[in-house]
C-alpha cells in the first residue's frame, strides 16, 4: 500500500505517544519529589494507565499499516525524516515483539521483586529475595528471546539496545577487557602517588541546607540552566525528569557536608542540558529524543566528572563556596578540593566510587548480567560470583551481600543490560573533552570564572541537538572522528592520577 | 440486548476515565503551583491530550452498547449501583450531547477570551474583550441547546446541572428573590449596629512566611487534614486539587497580613475534608465523586465562615496566632477577632466580601448570566447592566469595569451556571450547622480547643461519605430533614450580625 499522508499520520501518532509519556514523566517527578506516601497506589494506577493508552496507540493495525505505507514511499530525502521513520518502526517492533502478557508478568515481578529487594538489602538477606529475582531472570529472558530475533541482535544486545542503540556486547566485552588490564598496573601506581601527597583536609560546618540549595541553584544557573524551563527540588536519590521544556532536577541535602548535593545538582544539570537542547523541530518525534543512555551519561558526566573537577573550575568553586558557607579558606583552596575530589579509592560501592575504580563496578556487573542472561549464571551462584569478580577486579571483598549483589535496584527492577551505560558514557565523554580542549578557545580561562560555555556550547552542536539522529558510534563519529576509543579515557586517567 | 457483564465493563471503564482524570488533574495542580512559565505550551498539550483520550473513552460506540445492556438488566437493588448507573448515563448524555467541533470551538474561544480578558482587566478596558466574550456567549449558548432536550432541562439549567445536579433556575430565583428583600432591610441593621461598636485593631507585623506556613498547616492539621494524602503549597489563588488520596491544597502568603493566608487553608481544607472523605469502596466511579460545587462549596464554607469565625474557634486561633506571631495580645483577643473577622462592608468585589453582603454579588451574576443565556441581554450592553444591578443590591457603583463586569475570570473562561454554586453553598452550609449545632455533643467545648471533629464527623457520615448517591435537595433533606431552606441562612446571620 502506498500512501503519501501515511508518514504524517505516524507523526500525529508518535507526538501523542510522546505526550501522555510526558504525563507520565511528571508524574513520575512528583512521586519522587512531591508526592505524600499515601498517594502511592493511586500514582501507579495513574501511571500504568497512560504506559496502557501509549502502548495501545503504537500497537494499534492502523500504526502497524502506516508504517508499511510510509516505508513503500519513504519521506523524501531529508535524513532527520528518514532516521525518524526508522525510529519509528525500531520501537514499533520493540513494543509489539514482547507479548502483552509478558509485559504484563514483568511488570507484577518487577514491582514484587523491587519490595523485597528494599528489605533485603535493609538487613542483607539474598535468600529473601532470591525466588523473586529468579522469576525477574526468568521473565527477562523470555522477553530478550522475544526481542531478538525481531530485532535481529544477540538476546543481551536486544536488552541493551532498550537503553542505548548502536553498540553491543562484544564491542563492550573487548572495551572492558582493556580497561580491566589497563587497570590493574595503573589503579596501584596512582595509589602510590596519593600516599605522597598531603592529606586533605574536609571543610567544616554546620552548611545549612538553604545555603546549600541557594548555591546549588546558582551553580545549576550558571553552567546554564535556565530556570524558566527548569526546577531544582529534593528527592531520596537525585535524578533528572521531566521533559525538555520543564526539566525537573533533583538533589539531597545533608548539613554536615555539602559534596553530595553540589555534585549531584551538577550531574543532573549535565542531564538537563541535553534534554534542553534536543532540537525543538523534532519535538516529540522518535528523532527528536536523546540518543540513549550511554550518550545521556556523558553529558552529565563530562560536566561534572571531567570539567567541573578541573583545577580551573575547582578555583571558582571553591570561592563561591568559602563565600557561601565560610570557615577556614584553606579547605576550599583549589590544591585541597582537587585532593578531596579526585582521590581514588578501592571501594565496594558503585555509587560511591571515584572515577578510575568506577568502571571495574560496571564491568563485573556487565560480565555477570550477561552470563545471567544467557542462562550460565543462576541467581543462587550470583552472590558468590559477585564477590569473587569484585575481589579479582579491586582485591576486596564485601563483608554482606547488602555491600555486595544487593546494592543496586537495577536487576531487581528487571532492568538489565543498563549497566554498560555508565563507562561507555564515562568514556565518550573523555573523548569528546579531548575533542572540545583542542577545537574551542579560551575553555580554561572561562572555567575559571565558573563558565562552562565553550563546552557547553560544543555539546549543544555536535550532541543535544543531534537528537536520536544517529547511534552511539556514529555519533560519536561525527563529533570526534572516530568511533569509541577507549584509549581516550585511559588517557585522561593517567594524566589526572597518574602524572 | 441483555447481557449481564456490561455494567462490569462499564465499571472498568468508568474507572479508567477517571484515572486519566486524576492525572489531568495533578498536572493541573502542579502547573498552578509548581510549572516554571516555560513549561506552560507543553502542558496545554498534555492536558488535551488527556482530555481527548478520555472523552474517547466515553464516547466509543461499546460505552453506548454496554449502557443500553445495562439499564435493560439492571445491577441489582443495591442503591450506590442504581445511582452509579444513572449517572453513567447522565454523564455519557453530557458527553455526547454536545458536538464535538463545538466542544473544539469552545476550548479555543475559551482559552482565546480568557487571555485577552488579563489585559482588558488590569488596563480596565472591556470594549478590547468584547468581541471574544461575543463569541464565548454565542458558543455557550449553542452548548445549551444541545445539552438542553438530551437531559430535559431548561438551556440555562443545563449549563448549572454541569456544576450542581438536583437544583435549577426556578428554585433559585425564588431562594434569591427572598434573600434581595430580607437584604435590603437587614443590612442597614447591621451596618447600624457595627457603627455603635468598638473598631477593631489590627494585628501588627512582620509575620514572617515561614511561620504563616507552620501554623497553616498545623491548623489544618488540626482540622483534621492528614499529611501523609496531603500537600500544603503556594499558588497565585488558593484552591483544593490533586486526587481523593492525595489532596493539594494551596494559598498565598502576604508577609504584612496573614488573615488571606490561614483563611485560604481553613476554606481549601474544608474542601480537601470532602475529597478525603469520599467513600472508598466507590472511588473513581461516578457515584464516589463528589456531589457537585455546591455541596463542595458547602463544605468550606462551613469550616471557613461558620465554624471558624465563632467566639469559641476564634478564642482557640488567637491564641494559636499570638504563639506564632507575638506582639500586642489584644488584637488576638477573641472580641477584637470578631469584631475583625465578621464584618460587614458594602463593597465592589465578590471575592472581598462578607457572608451578609457575598450573596448579592451572585445574584446580580445568575441574573445576568440567566438573560445572556436566554438571549434577553447582549454583551454589548453587559457594563451598564452589571452597574445597574450592583447598584440596586448594595446601592454602590464601579468606578470602572475593572472593579466591574471584568472582576471575575469565569464568564471570560466559558462558565455560565456556575455562580449560584457559591450562594446555595454558603445557604446549604448555614442549614446543615443548625442540625449539628442540635444533635452533636460538646461541639463548642471542643471548639474552643481548635477540634472540630464533633462538626466534621457528622460532614463525613451525612455528606462525604454519601458520595453522589443523592443531588442537591434530596443530599440536604436527608442529612437535615428538608430540602433547601433560605431562612437558615437567614437567621444565621440574623444571629450573628443583627443580635
Amino acid at each position: 500500500m502506498k500512501d503519501s499522508y501515511a508518514y504524517d499520520r505516524l507523526l500525529k501518532r508518535f507526538a501523542r505517544i510522546a505526550t501522555i509519556d510526558e504525563c507520565a514523566s511528571m508524574l513520575g517527578w512528583d512521586a519522587a519529589a512531591m508526592m505524600p506516601a499515601g498517594g502511592g497506589a493511586a500514582r501507579g494506577d495513574q501511571l500504568a494507565v497512560l504506559a496502557g493508552l501509549a502502548h495501545g496507540l503504537m500497537t494499534a493495525p492502523e500504526a502497524a499499516d502506516d508504517l508499511a505505507a510510509a516505508e513503500a514511499l519513504p519521506p523524501g530525502s531529508d535524513p532527520w525524516a528518514a532516521a525518524n521513520l526508522r525510529l519509528m518502526r525500531h520501537e514499533h517492533t520493540r513494543a509489539t515483539a514482547v507479548p502483552a502478557d509478558l509485559v504484563e508478568a514483568q511488570a507484577r515481578a518487577n514491582s514484587k521483586c523491587e519490595k523485597v529487594w528494599r528489605e533485603a538489602k535493609s538487613t542483607a538477606n539474598f535468600a529473601l529475595v532470591r525466588p523473586h529475582l529468579t522469576e525477574v531472570v526468568n521473565l527477562v529472558r523470555q522477553q530478550a528471546s522475544a526481542l531478538a530475533p525481531a530485532l535481529e541482535l544477540s538476546p543481551y544486545d536486544a536488552l541493551m539496545d532498550g537503553y542505548q542503540r548502536g553498540i553491543g556486547a562484544s564491542d563492550v566485552a573487548s572495551i572492558f577487557g582493556a580497561y580491566e588490564q589497563f587497570l590493574s598496573e595503573a589503579l596501584p601506581r596512582a595509589e602510590e602517588r596519593q600516599k605522597r601527597q598531603q592529606t586533605p583536609v574536609k571543610p567544616t560546618g554546620p552548611f545549612p541546607v538553604a545555603a546549600q540549595e541557594t548555591l546549588c541553584r546558582r551553580v545549576a544557573a550558571r553552567i546554564g540552566l535556565d530556570f524558566d524551563h527548569a526546577r531544582l527540588d529534593r528527592s531520596a536519590h537525585p535524578f533528572s525528569g521531566g521533559t525538555p521544556t520543564d526539566v525537573r532536577i533533583t538533589t539531597r541535602y545533608d548539613p554536615a557536608d555539602f559534596t553530595q548535593a553540589i555534585m549531584g545538582v551538577i550531574h543532573e544539570t549535565g542531564h538537563a542540558l541535553y534534554e534542553r537542547g534536543l532540537p525543538k523541530g523534532h519535538a516529540r518525534q522518535p528523532v527528536g529524543r536523546a540518543a540513549g543512555m550511554a550518550i545521556h551519561e556523558s553529558q552529565s558526566l563530562i560536566v561534572e566528572m571531567i570539567a567541573c573537577r578541573n583545577d580551573e573550575y575547582l578555583d571558582w568553586l571553591g570561592r563561591a563556596l568559602h563565600g557561601a558557607f565560610g570557615g577556614d579558606p584553606k579547605a576550599y583552596q583549589v590544591e585541597n578540593l582537587g585532593r578531596l575530589w579526585r582521590h581514588v579509592e578501592r571501594g565496594l560501592i558503585r555509587v560511591e566510587a571515584d572515577e578510575m575504580t568506577y568502571p571495574a563496578h560496571v564491568i563485573m556487573r556487565f560480565r555477570l548480567e550477561n552470563a545471567m542472561v544467557s542462562g550460565n549464571l543462576t541467581v543462587a551462584d550470583l552472590p558468590g560470583a559477585w564477590n569473587g569478580a569484585i575481589n579479582d577486579l579491586l582485591g576486596i571483598t564485601p563483608p554482606d551481600d547488602a555491600r555486595g549483589c544487593l546494592q543496586d535496584i537495577h536487576w531487581y527492577d528487571g532492568a538489565f543490560g543498563y549497566f554498560p551505560s555508565y563507562t561507555l558514557g564515562a568514556m565518550a565523554a573523555a573523548q569528546m573533552m579531548a575533542v572540545v580542549a583542542r577545537q574551542t578557545q579560551g575553555l580554561k580561562t572561562a572555567m575559571g570564572l565558573g563558565d562552562l560555555s565553550p563546552l557547553t556550547n560544543w555539546l549543544h552542536s555536535n550532541v543535544h541537538a543531534q537528537g536520536s539522529l544517529m547511534g552511539f558510534n556514529e555519533l560519536l563519529r561525527e563529533a570526534t572522528g572516530k568511533p569509541l576509543d577507549p584509549s581516550e579515557f585511559q588517557a585522561h586517567i593517567r594524566a589526572r592520577y597518574l602524572s
